[in-house]
């Protein structure tokens, strides 16, 4: 097809052709001091992106579900019990890698819909015994990207404190960080775990974690049988700029490109961006049900009854080279989901929504046309005539 | 700003991620058998945009303002007198170009918004007294990039053939071809010219011309003292696939790349998509007069009185990473243009369309936001359905 | 500096420009039929890189000790009994991560310049006592990237067939697969294991397994806890084109493209150009004690008495921007290594055994400057002539 | 093949990824203040690549064959006449242009192999017998392509200065700017032409100028008819960042790379580098006959009797993908020659040596293999040693 694809499922995102650009180089030596200088001045400021000081970024060539494993096997060992919450596919997932890890995972059911409520995070606390059988970490999902729903981390890290748990608070930040607000150290998040393709702009095959001081502290003292995984090794490397490992020199070159856009837009105005760009345009069920819990990454728009939601999803691709994410486990068919995260502008927004509106038409939806894109449109000029300064009289 | 900008100039336009690749490549021997049998496989695919089997393509490095000196110096001698039309700012360069090369221009002056009539040109032939004071040429661009109006070649073609007059006829398709229809050999056209930064998807750089018979015998005789543009010698070292100078090789490459690409849609099929996507989307007034020639690649916006279009382009690209045409020479400040040329799909068109509508609103301009994008949305559908296969019942 | 830099470690090997323009594209959705139907061509071709068609291919994105962590989990349990022989720092590693995964190692120590003695591996095999503490597998480094000594697989599978030892067969092929000959099924290994940036020429960042019938099948029936490594997933996944994780999309069309050009070549054709790069052109001290034992992918160097290795690469990189593989654990200063694995032609050779010349000339090594460039010349020259088709008399 | 290619020919010259990169990115409309903002800024440094100050830089987009076309039309007349030497092939070529043009040259014909004699020139001068047959302008080719002989521009401008002769000094510098010494103003010369293929590290596509006080004077009074060519309207252009037509937007930002590149090097360092590459490395015969005048950007090697250039040139390109470039014009077949300008480096350089060593032994030139390679070593490392500092006594 001509012209450009529309890329707009809730990762991998497009990566821009500057992260692009500087991965297509040749490979350096990475046992070289210029490598070392490189890794040695990255890592502090993609630990500026988790807004930590106190923790540890940790880098392995892997996938968000191997960041998943290393946040489990490094504090947690078989028989250890943790907290977790179901309200969606990847909390799902998690709970599950942790289960293949010999781990007792208490986990809570939601609705796929609903973010995880803090006060039943405190209930749960509170009524843990304590001893061996105490959990030892809580799991959340900061954004469920299978349902476009964010859940509230200050909230379940006052839970913690209000309950006095001491468990560690692990958080998936994959389809959140760099796109929306977060703040590894003033929310005292232990673990926070993340991949490379979503709000970082890069493509999939990196694993990244920031790692706090108690974090590494259950790390040292216990964790489960390891190898890989073992960040200690990792992050006594980097403190000289290397790694125990080949690390995947070209995805370093990127991201090292990719957190210097970051930095150059600035994180608050990243953040900005993506709530300006996630505009509630239909009319249509989003499957977040609690407004203020609704994602600025991603929207999981629910189809009518009698509309198979792979149906407008195989129009947007074949007919408008338009990739939609489909809906996963248990609202598969009911389901379509839009990204609006990472990379993004309004335009690619107004097209997208365009092509959203025409395959639903075409999957026999009954919509107008047009109308979301109005309203999309309407809140970008309201949103810059808030901030005008008047256009000069003549332009060149 | 973060996203993919929007280049919605009429050329150049966007370059397609194959080609640019096609171009980023170590540079090769220009005197190697692997880089003759690649010209030599290239220039008959070439020919085929230009729908030519008889003509010669002739390519230069140079730009489309040396494509009109290659045609005017290899067939015309200082003194000769040429026929043209000023209906906008190309033509009128075109024109002052002859007159540069000492070339005796009758240029008629047109409205701009005008196409070329056909009947003009027939009694402007009729009043030629012949004789040394003969005009040699006409000259007409076929779709006038400054007005968005495109000429009816045929019917120029039939007004040469109706008075017998043996003129020349030079073409400048710098925004037309391969993206609207133009057939060389069945109109008989002896010369014409292009830039590769239109509709050929390749960045500024190279002239192409495709060169029929009658226009290098006129060469062979005559013509003015030429040393770079005598496309003789190109023409002859061509034959083995060398030339005889050093090529862009690079732009040839993408060249190879952007022909295939054409070549894989199907011509035809490029054209359609071109037609389709220029749909008409406003009630604002389009700079060309007369509907049966309004461009299929690029539009001319009319601003209405007191609005500035330099102030809507301006608010275009500094809010939207939006690039529009602006206005030229008499024009300025007039009208705006809008590139539908080159690589382009549906969605595209819809972020150009609601980027222009939000400049106009915040530029001052009383306009319906989301309006011109749904008009454009119900175009795609139908034209969609009148060609639909049944959605499968179920998707993967 | 200027020109194009030498990167003649033992891996990561340069990347060719078609592979890393392969890769600079947009991404793709994982999830939709042109990324499955991408992955179900390319999966065959990578398992003919193995030369084997019983074997499945699994990827991960990952490192070489992620391969390493993936071929043992999977096929044993904590307190299984494995075999393995200490004759480098990556079957030194190898070993330690199976410890870390509560694997019991009986590693037999060699000479670092010593191949795996095959007699060696029938007397342990003959000596083993079966029951629970039989070894469930043999691990061998086909070529040891440290010491560039390639032991003999064949005779290591023989002496399991002779012994009649059912114990898997786990082979590191990450520096020898696509640079020299190996054969998963003639040679009926279990599990092959390698890394993306060697013979394969990508970037790092890809764990590559196959995997025999019989490794599956103990992994069906056994292994360790584990959830990201499960290749039954993976494998189950691949059929239909899709993986249970994001997968490195990018590397993925690197890998299509590097499978490509080594299918193109024929890979008999790239083991045979390996084995004529590889020229033994000095009178210096080669690591590897064995001629026989002589890797085709990389050479270590012994520097004499005196000379300190990492001063004679400090010198090639900073005043020849040539990169050298420094000595590795206990030989650290007393060897470097040249890789000449993966992309790799004569003239190359000729640069790199140029620049070591002078590097050790600069260094204090008593050397005759060119004579190794010349030695190698003199093979090339020889393995050119013995083949070649009688000049034409004339060239263009 | 596999590996890195070896492009060798005196231009195009390898294009360094820096740069590569650089134009591997979405064409900008040349018509923003972010395009005339990069224009202005540029233009000023690539002056100082001329090392000029009082020049003005005017780039077309074209080959160094339009760069001489360009140099004669501004500046000259039909009948006007100008003195030239004929030392090769690109001088010829050069004369034969001006004469296309109307141009009367007094040709004066010199060995290929010779350097302009500035005692020949200065004669000639003196014999000027001024009026309207007066030399208009000197035609000098700085270093000549065809044969690897560098004149003496200096003495050149001596002679003219000498004698009192006001003609302009057109200087063709195609293969020696930005790889050997060249200083507009100091030496007085009043038009700079070359391409962008070669010392500037740019694919070939681009004419480059530099054009001094007198030579714009002169353009403003006379010169021949033009349009294309016409600098001045270019010059006006480009005070505020534009250009009368569309420019070549990609090799633009891969200017700036290239520039930037340059400068960062240092200009002396470039051509002290040059300097330091151009080994001697051969007994075999330079067609440069007086070692003054021999070429640090090229060299022509005279192949024996009986021994057809194109054969050795054969063999390099097929067996060890060297591109060598041909002997032109009358000594085609004579001579081959060999590229060391632009990018490179000494293990470069020692490949290329090597690569031709094999090459002539195979095409039956009597040669030791690797005395050329061990020449240039010799001479690289007493040029480290003469400037060493001390290795550490230990590397990481």
């Amino acid at each position: 097809m001509s012209g450009r694809p529309f890329l707009q499922i809730p990762g991998p995102t497009n990566v821009p052709d500057r992260v692009l650009r500087a991965m297509d180089r040749p490979v350096i030596d990475h046992r070289s001091p210029e490598f070392g200088a490189m890794v040695k001045a990255l890592l502090p400021d993609v630990a500026k992106v988790f807004k930590s000081e106190t923790g540890k970024v940790v880098l392995y060539p892997s996938s968000g579900t191997g960041a998943w494993e290393a946040s489990l096997v490094n504090t947690l060992a078989p028989g250890d019990r943790v907290l977790s919450f179901n309200n969606g596919h990847f909390s799902t997932l998690f709970a599950e890698a942790a289960r293949n890890l010999g781990i007792e995972v208490d986990e809570v059911p939601l609705r796929w819909g609903q973010g995880v409520p803090a006060e039943l995070v405190e209930e749960k606390l509170r009524a843990d015994q304590g001893g061996s059988a105490a959990y030892k970490a809580v799991l959340v999902v900061h954004n469920e990207t299978s349902t476009g729903v964010t859940s509230n981390v200050v909230a379940v890290r006052q839970a913690l404190d209000t309950t006095g748990h001491d468990a560690l608070l692990i958080v998936d930040t994959v389809s959140s960080l760099a796109s929306m607000d977060f703040r590894m150290d003033e929310w005292r998040v232990d673990v926070t775990l993340t991949g490379s393709q979503k709000g970082l702009m890069l493509p999939p095959g990196m694993a990244l974690l920031c790692v706090g001081p108690k974090a590494i502290a259950a790390s040292q003292s216990g964790g489960s049988r390891r190898s890989f995984w073992d960040w200690n090794r990792i992050i006594a490397d980097n403190a000289t700029g290397f790694f125990p490992y080949t690390p995947a020199t070209l995805l370093l070159f990127g991201l090292r490109e990719a957190v210097t856009m970051l930095l150059e837009e600035g994180l608050d105005d990243v953040f900005e961006r993506h709530e300006r760009l996630a505009v509630d345009a239909w009319g249509l069920k989003n499957l977040c049900e609690n407004p203020a819990e609704v994602s600025n990454s991603l929207t999981a728009v629910v189809t009518p009854d009698g509309i198979d939601s792979g149906d407008v999803m195989k129009i947007a691709r074949e007919q408008y080279d338009l990739a939609l994410g489909v809906g996963l486990g248990r609202v598969r068919g009911k389901i379509f989901r839009i990204g609006h995260l990472g990379a993004l502008n309004e335009l690619e927004v107004l097209g997208t929504l365009g092509g959203v509106e025409m395959a639903l038409a075409q999957a026999g939806v009954k919509i107008e046309l047009g109308a979301g894109v109005a309203a999309a449109q309407r809140s970008f000029v309201a949103g810059r005539q808030a901030v005008a300064t008047p256009v000069a009289a003549t332009s060149r």
